[in-house]
């Protein structure tokens, strides 16, 4: 930051103006993954984006408001499950190539890490969390499942790759964390294909097959 | 808190007193999981710890120090790994019914919550936990894994039971949030069970079976 920072809006950018909304909203999520969503203020947040504390309460009324405006996945949920069962069997194979290389470009690293130190830090930060991930992810992927049980599949499905990155990307446990892209594809795939095809070796009556 | 707290330590306490230390490092974790690393300083730490700042340095020199001391697993690894290998084919069910047992308990889950929040908010103290999770879990149950790649598979054992914990009991997504054991002990068991085993399906060296 090479220029004084006022602490009260430059004149003349009235509370409708279209570049302001966005504005604020980037200006919510650097704080939020600095911070945490406790410690920003909606005074913080002005002094941030340059813009009255008026002009913030004009947008967002309330900071669960900002919060639930500010997150938005840094990825398109499209890509992950596009044309995901041209090729029965590979599913889970093809998920895990897929959510690799969203998680290694740095940018996209970056903001899905300060999206999980949001989710951690905070009940309301959580459940807007829990909103996003269930209306962006979830569901899209929940709609590509046959079988019973479809939500519940992508919902575990989803814990896997939650936990894959949590380990290798951001806590960074060896040996997940440098392992070769082929045997996480091979052993984390092959669980996915479980979930995604209604597990084989279970029937799907809630018995265990021997 | 009932009484005022003093900003330095009630006299008399020497630096030495066998109850200074552990009692330090209690006020610590309090901060760290409240507030985060980052924001906690050792002036802060030693109001709340109600001791001389001096005091605080003369057990930790540095709070990387403090860190690596104040963070222990609220949970005994050996009550998650003992006889394991008793049952063959059920380690992975067996796993995941002792997982959800422990996040049940209302304290467990907070403290792991708090040491979670402390992995994600801080690249130091992602350091600390690694090695902590390395030594005190994957190290235990890699030992008890038969085959190949050992400390590999027990890494993606903690991948999925880290994504299991970060969903249902921290993000609380649904439906895994409120699915019952059951439905999880027998989907995800039967996925760790294939990372304990090494692998049904698939051959040992690195290429798919059909």
């Amino acid at each position: 930051m090479t220029r004084p920072m006022p602490t009260t809006a430059p004149p003349g950018r009235p509370p409708g103006t279209t570049s302001t909304r966005p504005h604020i909203l980037a200006a919510a999520r650097e704080l939020f993954a600095e911070r945490g969503y406790e410690q920003t203020t909606i005074r913080s947040l002005a002094a941030r984006a340059r813009v009255d504390p008026a002009t913030v309460m004009h947008h967002f009324p309330t900071k669960e408001d900002l919060l639930g405006h500010a997150l938005e996945l840094p990825i398109d949920p499209a890509v992950l499950v596009r044309d995901l069962g041209r090729e029965p069997g590979t599913e889970g194979e093809t998920l895990v190539r897929r959510v690799l290389a969203l998680w290694e470009d740095p940018d996209t690293r970056l903001q899905l890490t300060a999206l999980l130190r949001i989710a951690v830090s905070h009940e309301t930060a959580a459940a807007a969390i829990r909103g996003l991930f269930t209306r962006e992810l979830l569901g899209p992927l929940a709609e590509r499942l046959d079988g019973p049980d479809a939500q519940m599949r992508a919902g575990l499905v989803a814990t896997q790759i939650a936990g894959l990155a949590l380990l290798r990307f951001i806590i960074r446990v060896e040996p997940v964390a440098t392992a070769d892209h082929d045997i996480l594809v091979q052993h984390v795939g092959a669980n996915l294909q479980r979930y995604i095809t209604a597990g084989d070796g279970h029937s799907h009556d809630g018995t265990q097959a021997p």
